[in-house]
């Protein structure tokens, strides 16, 4: 597996991230401060059951609902406890770009490889001139050859689109600093028509509806919730098609299956119940507000969902 | 006016703010950093000329695109310049609700009149308990009997709805705390029923379309991004009404008509344009990105369009 994850993750000339990444979750103490030592474990676990790297600190992550304290304390967190953080993406974003800028210069000096970066989120209806400005400001501020950016484009919960005008100007004006996206916009004609578009940018989507599709075009992998449980699912159909060209049709069919099954609920909360069970930990539940628990029923349901699915979470770590 | 502002904002006996409040600008330096020179110039100016108190960083405030040592330092930056705090509302809402904790604890430090505050805002699709546990979060772990907070309801913006409910149950699980809501979702309807339902409670409307209305209801003022031009006609209707329920029709048209004009251009830009051009001073234009300056054609639009009124701005302090 370590030599699996070298090939997909240092391997590439173009020396972007690839392969399969959760959306890591944050687990919380009872005081909801995050929890490192939980974290560093689910996060060692992952890496020993499918992913090929780590999207800490996104919007499954709960990022935006810790301080610049809390999310650089992460970070420290997970490499005091020998998770390697060459192998993470964290996200930077805040509404704040002072706050991005604090927060993407601390994971650079923590050595990790690249940051997931969502433009500041408050204000709506914004036009692409400032979208651009807004990266052009943050990564200006940082001015460290090392930085590399991935975009982080959810529109649906940012209330900011990264338009393909965005993305030229920012590949254009930044080549090797702004070198890939997350796109959990869902819009898959775009994801291929970014891989189209611009040579070498890492496209990963943020569903697993969308994986194999841009896969095969040219993606680089995934960066997504679900992959929380179900990462040695999508590591077999990333691998099959990686190494042979080819499509492992159980295990999409499964991959799909289990998206279904965790995506009709809250994702951070269905996922923490699903983890709180397996590793039958009551605390690994809890959430931020705005976000809730699922009620019993719910979490039932959403239970029987993925256990009518052939899946089984692989075991704890001893 | 002094002693105007002091019967309206000080005489009532549910102690909470009331009158014409302006979502105050906050200008910037060549580097994007908060002015306090400028911003008290212009906060000083504003009290003189019609606002009875002053709804400093606030959406037109570009609050959320300052990290918290800003906004904080915006607040010390006024004091040492003599602008009484007691008459303002900072806005202290954030993504991440220590953020909101620490600027609102920060505030209460520095005397404000009371909090401007926006729930957790990255998350969409939030239900009414995690609305609630989240002010709960903050009210609580703030624990100061001097807290008064205003809620503030911009979904438009925010992406997340204050309903009915989540007031009901934030104003009977903290009477005397929670004491009113800065509403500016434009729902008139919503604004009566509040001060309908809710005896004592504080209704600002955030747009002057509702300003007359929700006043012959009940409602304590308004607090709007117009106020930062066009503060002294809004007060000639105010004071009409609060001292002898009397409509001045002639200040309620213009103070339409102005509120047409301005509101037709991007807010935050577009006043700080007309701020530059009344003051003589073009660094008063700039703001964060995402936000952008008007261009040229724009601006002269706008500029045209505030000038077919017949409203002139007061002078600038000596």
């Amino acid at each position: 597996m370590v030599e699996q994850m070298k090939e997909h993750a240092m391997g590439n000339s173009s020396e972007t991230m690839r392969g399969v990444f959760a959306a890591v979750l944050t687990p919380l103490h009872s005081d909801l401060a995050p929890d490192h030592i939980r974290m560093a474990q689910h996060c060692q676990w992952l890496l020993a059951n499918g992913c090929d790297g780590l999207g800490i600190l996104g919007t499954t992550g709960e990022a935006t609902s810790f301080s610049v304290a809390e999310r650089m304390g992460v970070l420290e967190g997970l490499a005091a406890a020998g998770v390697p953080l060459a192998k993470s993406l964290p996200g930077t974003g805040a509404a704040a770009f002072p706050d991005t800028v604090e927060l993407t210069r601390h994971a650079l000096d923590m050595g990790v490889g690249g940051v997931l970066m969502l433009p500041p989120f408050y204000y709506k209806g914004v036009d692409d001139d400032g979208v651009f400005a807004a990266y052009a400001e943050i990564i200006e501020r940082i001015g460290d050859p090392a930085l590399r950016v991935y975009l982080y484009n959810f529109p649906q919960m940012s209330g900011v689109l990264l338009s393909m005008d965005v993305i030229a100007r920012l590949t254009d004006r930044y080549p090797g600093t702004v070198v890939g996206i997350k796109d959990s916009s869902g819009d898959v004609g775009n994801m291929l028509a970014m891989i189209d578009q611009f040579p070498g940018f890492a496209v990963f989507p943020g569903s697993e509806s969308a994986f194999l599709t841009v896969l095969k075009a040219g993606g680089a992998g995934c960066i997504t919730a679900a992959s929380n449980v179900s990462a040695p699912v999508a590591q077999r159909v990333y691998s099959a098609w990686v190494k042979s060209a080819e499509v492992d049709d159980d295990a999409q069919a499964l991959l799909v299956a289990l998206r279904a099954a965790i995506t009709a609920y809250p994702l951070s909360a269905g996922l923490k119940a699903l983890m709180a069970r397996h590793f039958g930990d009551p605390g690994w539940e809890r959430v931020r507000p705005t976000l809730t628990l699922l009620d019993e029923v719910t979490r039932d349901s959403l239970f029987g969902a993925v256990d009518q699915t052939s899946y089984r979470l692989p075991p704890m770590m001893p």
